[in-house]
């Protein structure tokens, strides 16, 4: 089993769908500094969603908050389809972890839609930008800094982490880089969603300061259906990002995805702690 | 009292705090085609929020999704904060409405957080772009179209609604408009709130076809302090929306709000149903 189906193991707990439950543990395979990372945390909040009896449609957009860090150990994925309509779906959600005293504490809560699509008149105004292919460019080794980052294979394009923290001011807050699963993986909602958190935190390279930093808030907006993801496959993916405004403690950051195909598959948001 | 704070007006119901309730009702002045204007129905969750007694800090980000629309007439906002940490907040929140045979239902779905931020090093990687200023553009009185348009003073700068319908592909999709409350309003957190959805439909722009269309979820990031936004007082806001992705049904759009003095206070982004 690939490490990132393992990540996303879910046993439904009881009966109850308001809200259904289901139960799960964190990965050591990917942890980050104090806690799981952030995309696989996502994930499996999609992941449950997506097992869901009553689901409709598939993934159109949705928002993690992450409230606190997961501790390792045992989890519950609390999921309600809290309004369904005729062609779109409206879900609440919570990642519940007990603390110390085995009292039930809320750690991630989350909204998401999920919607039946139909074709239609559809244009891309964000062509994937011209740059080398995967295998034209190096691999670049930041496997061992955290256990999350060896399950991905990158080929950094530009705006790659600062070789050295001198304190220069960047020119931008841009990054482009190759990205897919290592081992290679077929693409997914949920591996695309945790795809689109994958870019190490904008303040470090606007400024080549080392800086803890954590998302807050994560937004990601899907616009390739399942047939789409298929034919991507364990392909690469295109990842960008860029920060708008770093201010007082917090920044943000808009990213795109796309498959080496030049299709556009998701656009993602999120509001990151900094500490400065 | 200004429309704005009347569409707000929240009586708090009985003394729960899990979640705590406030009693609402619909303000025929920011009425839409089918429903409240979207960014009202955001600023009522908002200020549900900012009125709860164990509120910590301010607003920092807000996803608002619009599951159904609101009917005219009374509603329930219920918010909760779901987890308090030292300086940060994260809240769950819904509109809920009764139906004709009287059963209450989710119409709206929300998260939030606030948080209590201090200076830090900051910077902007977004900087205003040059336009002329508002009182050298002509005011644009699409006022009577819908209710809420009569709400905002607006000028147009670029990127306006196709004065013909006549299918032709637009160049981008990109809008620039000078915006205030009418009469104006001391800017808050609210009105910001609401300010971020004022922009016409992107498909409308890219293709000059008349389609309906509608906002699925939004998330608004908020980088301005209540001290800035002081500053900005009544003054114009200067809007800025693009789309990067029209595809079966959705398009998403970003969308950032400067004051006058060049401030970025807040960025948006949103996934917008169309039909077409």
């Amino acid at each position: 089993m690939h490490a990132f189906d393992a990540a996303l193991r879910l046993e439904p707990v009881g009966t109850d769908r308001l809200p259904a439950r289901f139960a799960g543990h964190t990965s050591a395979d990917y942890w980050n500094m104090v806690g799981p990372f952030g995309g696989s945390t996502a994930a499996v909040v999609l992941a449950a969603i997506l097992r869901h009896p009553d689901l409709l449609g598939a993934p159109l957009s949705i928002t993690v908050n992450y409230a606190a860090a997961l501790t390792q150990g045992p989890f519950e994925v609390q999921v309600l389809p809290a309004r369904t309509n005729r062609s779109t779906q409206h879900w609440t959600a919570a990642i519940v972890q007990n603390n110390e005293d085995g009292q039930p504490q809320v750690v991630t809560t989350a909204t998401a839609v999920t919607a039946v699509r139909r074709e239609t008149w559809s244009l891309s105004d964000r062509p994937m930008p011209q740059v080398p292919a995967p295998a034209e460019l190096p691999a670049r080794g930041f496997e061992r800094a955290m256990a999350w980052l060896g399950q991905y294979e990158m080929r950094p394009v530009s705006g790659s982490i600062p070789e050295t923290w001198d304190d220069r001011l960047g020119t931008d807050s841009t990054t482009r880089l190759w990205i897919r699963d290592q081992p290679p993986r077929p693409l997914d909602f949920c591996s695309l969603l945790a795809c689109s958190d994958v870019f190490f935190p904008r303040v470090w390279l606007r400024r080549a300061t080392y800086t803890p930093a954590g998302t807050v808030s994560i937004t990601t907006y899907f616009h390739a259906s399942a047939q789409e993801l298929q034919a991507t496959g364990p392909g690469w993916l295109l990842g960008q990002a860029s920060a708008q405004e770093f201010r007082n403690g917090f920044f943000d950051q808009s990213a795109q995805l796309w498959n080496e195909a030049g299709v556009l598959l998701a656009t993602s948001h999120q509001i990151v702690y900094y500490k400065a």
